[in-house]
């Protein structure tokens, strides 16, 4: 697995990726591929009015370098894609220094990385370099400078969608953005645990349908919206910077109370306690931007290992191969795994019959010798233990703190308050409270909603 | 008074009382004799179905002991009630060490004490004595046991109901269960606490109507709420382990901002200051269990002094005499007096007329001199006091406090806050806020609803 | 400015003001002659029933005085309008010591101070006087009690209304009290801050419609509320205490959360940070008491300089033009300005399309070159710098902090969140959320409720 993750990491890191053009699709088309994702690409063509904005001609770039004075190619976009400015248009001249620097971007912070740069939809030519280089001996004019990039407006805008048919039409979207160059953490990590995600969730028999995205940020998320059918969307994950260094972290979504941040959080407590960060809900960052606006209201928090802004390798060539890891990335599939099988537990029990307790005796869910239970616990609890464990039959063992969850929903299952709710209200595990459902729900005794 | 509780103790000790069978009746005719009760005994037959459960068969048990290996009698239910597992299944038989042990109860870790234990809704036969004993010399195989238990599927399970009638149908649960045999604390003391209780409100006039009902726990109370009109209980409040060393405590309802918790807690304070404990509502315990489950939603605290499972001689032959004391009992009815008048005064005062402040000048309810009362307070609390005290005619004495109370009923009797809210948010007692009310209330300022 | 407020402060201060008389039609009469205030004199006669209360007759007083036994005049209205108990009886008799001591009013605590003291609804006679003078050897016996006032059944009681129409029907009260003599701080520094607040009012064009009421307090309130339409009235603030030496404070309307306190709080925020006082609603103090009644529920905060009850030389002769400083009164004229364009901005802005972000870029509200955002803001602050200009046309300077307004207002502009709610969800100051909506309202992109 963890061989099969650096694969995918060094077989999609070179691609030239962009909003558009030939690396977006090559991409797809090893995703397509190398998973069982049954997706379908979609696409929209230059010039159509998306809401606000209107999608950009379709760009591609074949080369892009800078001579100096003596001749020598002092940046080339051959060795790295991050040389030429997203979007800049073509460029063949001869420059002086001055103008140049008008047209080239470094970061003197950090003055042997390139910069990760773009113009969208503002037309110029720009290169990207090392700051080193500026100030080296090589930089001096005349220089020559040239872009073999095209803009084409009969061409289109495209994106992955892949569904995974549920038991029921609501729909959880994870949505992941694929329009940067050779960046590791930011974004190519995103798109690769995706397709290990949607791997995994071929394979289950889910409540929910789940649909993929995997689209350029902000004008392929507005492309998507703007012919999706989002009514039976109930919420969802954007999948951004999940291979990094750092801390497992979550950005919530905007309702912090809504049963996707709740999973979330519970799914990141189940793996790793309370050692996560946790960034609470600002309307920047990724592609929740689209999703959280008033039309929409499309819950998507966030799950990262090294989030974006949060590391200085952020947008510039250091995010390479080298700073992400295949085990960080594991890691967060894991935490996605138990976050999907929390949702999928989501529900609203409710009892058969709301009067009295039930009698749970005679349904094999409660000890047979009365007036111990306490006494034992207490006595237990002394002991540091938590074995307090009741055979009732061969297939199902039940401890005391299903005890204690049975009592709980026998009192709260009204249909009014989720099982999330239920452990919140009784501090009891949802682990122990979802087997406690599964246990009554079997015996008849809930339904759920 | 203290005399007549010992009393009551000393004679309703020894009876051996469970679920059904003819110590329950002892207790209740005792009861009846001794209190000005005006109750009925209720009863529904053996095998009745009540929502989940089925009424069991009425028990009784005569005799029970165990002989060992040279015909000693080594347990007798003649020395105590609790060596007989309630509800055991009669035996008459020889047997060896390995299969009486698979029959007997004890504690190890209290050695000397004989354990509690029920077996109601699984038929099998079995002894509680001392762990000591079981270490002893005296236990030598082999035993003859012998119980001398019956089962009558022809007979009743009963409960003792009493109705105090008040002004209105509004009603009071007050609810308490006789099901365990000599045990002080749990639960003899909650039955001589009701029956206290309901001497002291045969002699008031109330605007709730009060229902006691004195009942085997669990099957007693879904039993009478199988029958029961639950619709005009609008609250109550579970009697139970009142008579201990322990702190006073409150185990609150499972809406803790109900008037009943409210009222509770003030009665609380109103006793103790703040020197009580309180234990957050979880679904264990009484038969709150059954008042608040989705079918009847019924709020009830219980004011304890020493709650069960929170003293180790719970369920064990040291809940006995030695253990509670009448001057307890007495200290925890009368926090239960104070809780009736405090729910007795629950009310949503509301102005007769809504606009601007009254004159309560020409009603003799302000300072005939004005410009001074802030003066005054200010100077008053210099020096500490509080005494600032302007009588206003011959029968009614009015203070700084009443002053304070009149203005926040003018700004909040709307008729959607409550006395107990007004006290709070005013910051005044509640005695103050009431005061207050009934002189508005006389001076038709204010309706009551 | 400092100069008019000291003249118009000692212009004021000798009349001898009570809640009806000659004194209050000069106070009127001067603020028409001196401000712009297009304002009008409001009646009710003597005798008339508004709401609980009666109009009391109108009282004047001429001359008042104590001769001691040797003919000298040792209490003289004419040197002190607080000698004579406001609404006092006329009186002209020779008394002893102990009769006298009945209706004399003295600050045992402030020997040398006189109280103010006032009996409107009962009908006495009294003097205010220093302490001081009764242990004097000049207070002896026998007494000529004189006091020249007079009753009219035929009278009237009066206030100054004054309205400055909006482009709303939407009202905002704004109520200020005028019957005590010669006090500075309470209660002349509020007719005279209100005076100099609608002179500034009356120079803008504003949303709101602005009614000013200075009246005696209650009586003139409750008569005010008693013929006015208050439908319209959407909040306001009552003007009292704003000239004193103690730091900035605000007593709060009877609901928190509502605009006009937040409006008030932003305001004293933007003066003086956090260094200011709150005091939370309590049904005491001026007006406010009528106003938060359950019939009208308006709310209105009061923001002071030395609050009433909160200084020691409150209703006491010691209440004087030394007292009160100009740079005072003029410190809460600003603020009070503040709040003013506060709740002009108060609006539920709503986007014009409700669907993704606004393409920012092509209306030049967004940096034309992409990815560097965060890098850049990244390295400011590390160097501590909030200098995030992104100058984007000659008449708009747009920088960072208006860029996350844009992107909040995005996100939660659905016309249901007000910008004071928005300003505290993003953590932004009000003063940017608020150039944010321009700038969006400008570009047709919201709409505002």
């Amino acid at each position: 697995m963890k061989n099969r993750v650096e694969r995918v990491f060094s077989d999609l890191f070179p691609i030239n990726r962009s909003l558009t053009g030939r690396g977006v699709d090559k991409t797809f088309d090893y995703l397509l591929n190398n998973f069982p994702l049954h997706g379908e690409i979609k696409s929209v063509p230059s010039g159509t009015k998306v809401f606000d904005w209107i999608v950009p001609d379709e760009w591609n770039v074949d080369d892009g370098y800078i001579l100096n004075g003596a001749g020598e190619k002092i940046v080339d976009f051959k060795e790295s894609n991050l040389h030429v400015m997203s979007y800049s248009a073509p460029v063949d001249k001869i420059v002086d220094s001055d103008e140049l620097r008008k047209h080239i971007h470094t970061l003197p912070r950090y003055p042997e990385r390139i910069p990760y740069r773009t113009s969208y939809y503002n037309k110029n030519w720009g290169f990207c370099c090392s700051h080193n280089l500026l100030e080296s001996e090589q930089f001096f004019p005349p220089f020559k400078v040239f872009i073999d990039s095209s803009f084409n407006s009969n061409g289109n805008l495209s994106w992955l969608e892949c569904v995974k048919k549920g038991l029921t039409e609501d729909e959880i979207l994870i949505s992941t953005y694929c329009c940067h160059p050779s960046l590791a953490n930011d974004n190519l990590s995103g798109v690769i645990l995706a397709s290990f995600l949607f791997e995994y969730l071929s394979k289950l028999d889910t409540k929910f349908t789940y649909r993929l995205v995997v689209l350029p940020e902000t004008i392929g998320a507005i492309s998507f919206l703007s012919q999706a059918n989002t009514n039976n969307i109930v919420g969802g994950m954007v999948l951004s910077c999940v291979a990094g260094p750092d801390k497992l972290s979550i950005k919530e979504g905007f309702d912090a109370n809504h049963f996707m941040n709740e999973s979330a959080h519970l799914a990141l407590k189940s793996s790793v306690g309370r050692e996560y960060l946790t960034y609470p809900f600002v309307p920047d960052g990724s592609d929740e931007r689209q999703y959280s606006t008033p039309g929409f209201r499309i819950v998507t928090p966030s799950i990262h290992k090294s989030k974006y802004y949060e590391f200085d390798e952020y947008h510039t060539s250091a995010d390479d191969l080298n700073f992400v890891k295949s085990e960080a990335l594991l890691e967060v599939l894991e935490v996605h795994k138990t976050w999907i099988n929390l949702i999928e537990s989501y529900c609203y029990p409710k009892r058969i019959n709301a009067f009295c307790e039930f009698q749970l005796g005679k349904r094999d869910l409660y000890p047979k010798i009365g007036g111990t239970l306490n006494q034992q616990a207490h006595e237990e609890n002394e002991r540091g233990g938590h074995n307090r464990l009741f055979k009732f039959e061969d297939t199902v063992t039940i401890n005391g703190a299903h005890l204690e969850a049975f009592h709980w929903l026998m009192h709260l299952a009204d249909g009014t308050i989720s099982n999330f709710e239920i452990s919140k209200k009784s501090k009891l595990d949802i682990s122990v409270v979802n087997e406690a459902i599964a246990a009554m729900y079997q015996k008849d005794l809930l339904e759920l909603k």
